[in-house]
C-alpha cells in the first residue's frame, strides 16, 4: 500500500529550488521503490510569501512564479502569509525542511525551526549548519525522545556521505581525529595569490566569480570552517562545542611571500580544518598550515573539499567532492529525505 | 534476549587471524549493543587441519596452536579432518565467511563454498574477490532467492566502506562511471624506478620488504587490477563480465626513460582501473596512464589506494584508504559480520 510523506520546506533559495527540482525528477522512483508518495505541503521564504497546501504544491507553478514574479502568486490556490516558525509549528506534515540561510553566530532562527518540530514529534532535515554548531546534543536528544530522525548530512560537504559513511560503514569504529579542508573561499583566494595576483585584485576576482561572497569576512576570518569543524566534532566525536570554542586563525595574515616561500620548499598553505581529543577532552583547530606537494590535500583546489576521518579500526580514510554544484547539495537533503522514507519503511516491516 | 550467530571460517590465514583477534576483542561490545552472542563454530585450512566445535572454538587456542606447531592441536576438543567443502557444506553455522587465497582465473573453490552455504540458506561474507569477479550475478541472485545474505566489502580496498557507501549512502544514484589505482605492487614499482631503480633490482627489493609477491606476474600484468575492476563493475554497474572481458595492460613495457619523459611534463605513470559504459554497455580497461602531479591521483603512494565513483547525482566522489594494515582487512569481514547482525535484529524487531 502507498504510503503519503508530507513536507515542509522552511527556505527555498538555490537549494530549496534545486530540491524541488529533484523531488519531482525522482517522484515516480521513489513511488515505485518505496511505495511513497512525497508531497510538499508548505514552503517558507522571508521574503517572497509562503505556500501551503496539504495536497501537495504544484513544484513547477511554485519555481517558476518565483522565477517570474519574484514571489510566490498571490492569486495562486495555497498561497500564504504564514512565516517559517508559524508553518513549524502549525501545518500538518511529517519531516521539515531546514533551508534557511546560516545565521553564523547563533544558528537561530533554525534551532527553533526544528525544535517546533521535533518537539510535535516530527522528523527533521537541516542543511543548515546552524543547529548542528549550535545545539547538536540538545537536538538529538530532544529527537531521540520525540522517536523523530534528526538528519544533517547536507551540513558538510554538501551530500557528500561524511555523517551517513561513519553511521552505516564504520559500525563499531570510535573516531579519534578529523582534518580536512572545508571552506572553498580561501582556498581559491590563496591559490590565486600563489598565482602572483594581489589580494585585492583577488577579492574582486573572485567576486565576480562568484567564488566570494559579498561579505568575505566569515569566510578569510575562518569562521565558516570553524562553523564546520564545530559541526564535525560535535556529531563524529560528541565534541558538545560551538563554533566559538574552536581555536581559530583565518588568512587575513597570509602575504604572498610567506606563500611563496612555503611553496620553494615544495609545500602550499591551506586552510586546515582539524579535531583530536588531547587529555580527554574533543579540542577543534582551524588554521593556515603548510601541506607537502606530496601529500593528497595539497591538490584539493578550488571549491573541491577533502575530509579524513581517523578511526581506531579503520585508521585514515578520506573521502574527497569534487567542484560540487547546488544539485549535489539538494542531493544531500534528498537522501536524507530518503533515509526517512527508509526508516518507515522498516518500521512498517 | 540474546541471539547466537555462529560463524565458519574457510581460511585461517594473516586476514584470517586478524579478524578472530578483532572478534574477540569487540565480543563483548557487539553482545551489549546487538545483544547477539557471535560464536566461531568451525575453521577450516588447506593444510593445517581444521576445527568444528558447535560451542564455538577458543578463537585464542586456535591461533597460539597455528603459531606454535604450525597446524591445529589433533588433541585439541573439536580438532577436525574435515575439509572447507565438507565444512562448508555440513557443520551447523549461520553465516560463512570465505577466507581462502584467491585462485585469478577460476574463483574456486571460493565460488563453490559459497553456493553450498546459500544453498542451505546461509548467509555468506566472502574477502576474496575470485567469486564477485568470476560468479557476481549468478551468487547474488541465488542470495535472493534463498533470503539469504551475501556481502564482499573487503573484496576492493579492504575495510574501507566502498560497496556499504554506494548501497546505504548513495540512495537512487546511478553509477556511470568508475576509476582507481588499486594495485600496490605496481604503484611500488613504479615509484621506485621513478626514483632511478633498476627495474631487477626494484623486484629483489620489493620482494624483501613484503611489497612484492613471490610471483608478481599477476600484479605487474594487471591481473590483479583486473580482478577488482570486474569486482566493482560487476557490482556498482551490474556489467556481469569476467576479469578476461577487461582491455588489460601491465606495466611491463614501462620503462625509466618514459616515467622520466612524463616526469618532465610535471605527469606520473600510474595503473589506472577504469569502467565505463559505452553504447548501452559497460566496458572495464586496466593500463598505465599518465596522472598530472596536480591531480589526487598522482599522490597516492604505496600500499595506499583510491575508487572515484561516478553518480548522475553526486558526480565524481572520491576515497581514499591510506597504508592498510592486515587490520583492516580484518575490520572489512567484521564489518559485513555486523551488518548481518544488525539485519537479523531488523527481522527480529
Amino acid at each position: 500500500m502507498t504510503k503519503e510523506l508530507k513536507v515542509a520546506m522552511l527556505g527555498f533559495g538555490s537549494a530549496g529550488k534545486a530540491f524541488a527540482k529533484l523531488l519531482m525528477d525522482k517522484h515516480g522512483e521513489i513511488l515505485d521503490k518505496y511505495k511513497c508518495d512525497v508531497k510538499v505541503v508548505a514552503i517558507a521564504t522571508n521574503s517572497k510569501g509562503s505556500m501551503v497546501d496539504e495536497d501537495g504544491i504544484d513544484l513547477e507553478l511554485a519555481i517558476s512564479d518565483v522565477k517570474n514574479l519574484n514571489h510566490f502568486d498571490k492569486k495562486r490556490k495555497g498561497y500564504s502569509n504564514l512565516n517559517s516558525i508559524e508553518i513549524a509549528e502549525k501545518v500538518n506534515y511529517d519531516v521539515i525542511m531546514e533551508l534557511t540561510p546560516l545565521k553564523i553566530f547563533t544558528g537561530q532562527p533554525a534551532i527553533d525551526h526544528i525544535k517546533a518540530a521535533l518537539n510535535r514529534k516530527k522528523h527533521a532535515i537541516t542543511a543548515n549548519k546552524g543547529p548542528i554548531a549550535w545545539a547538536y546534543e540538545e537536538l538529538r536528544d530532544l529527537a531521540k525522545r520525540q522517536n523523530s530522525l534528526f538528519y544533517y548530512e547536507t551540513t558538510v560537504m554538501d551530500g557528500t556521505p561524511v555523517f551517513n559513511l561513519v553511521d552505516e560503514t564504520l559500525d563499531l569504529c570510535k573516531v579519534t581525529e578529523v582534518n580536512g579542508i572545508l571552506n572553498s573561499t580561501t582556498n581559491f583566494i590563496l591559490e590565486e595569490i600563489a598565482k602572483g595576483k594581489a589580494y585585492d585584485d583577488v577579492i574582486v576576482e573572485g567576486k565576480e566569480r562568484g567564488f566570494i561572497e559579498a561579505d568575505p569576512a566569515m569566510d578569510i576570518e575562518g569562521w565558516d570552517a570553524a562553523a564546520k569543524t564545530a559541526v564535525l566534532l560535535n556529531v563524529l566525536m560528541g565534541a558538545n562545542i560551538t563554533p566559538v570554542d574552536i581555536e581559530r586563525k583565518g588568512i587575513e595574515d597570509i602575504t604572498a611571500e610567506q606563500i611563496e616561500y612555503a611553496n620553494k620548499r615544495g609545500n602550499i598553505i591551506k586552510l586546515i580544518c582539524h579535531g583530536s581529543i588531547k587529555n580527554g577532552k574533543v579540542i577543534g583547530k582551524v588554521e593556515p598550515k603548510e601541506i607537502s606537494q606530496d601529500d593528497i590535500y595539497s591538490n584539493i583546489k578550488g571549491t573541491s573539499s577533502i575530509v579524513t576521518i581517523t578511526t581506531d579500526l579503520m585508521r585514515d580514510l578520506t573521502i574527497v567532492e569534487h567542484d560540487p554544484e547546488i544539485e549535489q547539495t539538494a542531493y544531500g537533503v534528498f537522501s536524507d529525505l530518503l533515509r526517512v522514507i527508509r526508516f518507515n519503511k522498516i518500521i512498517e516491516y
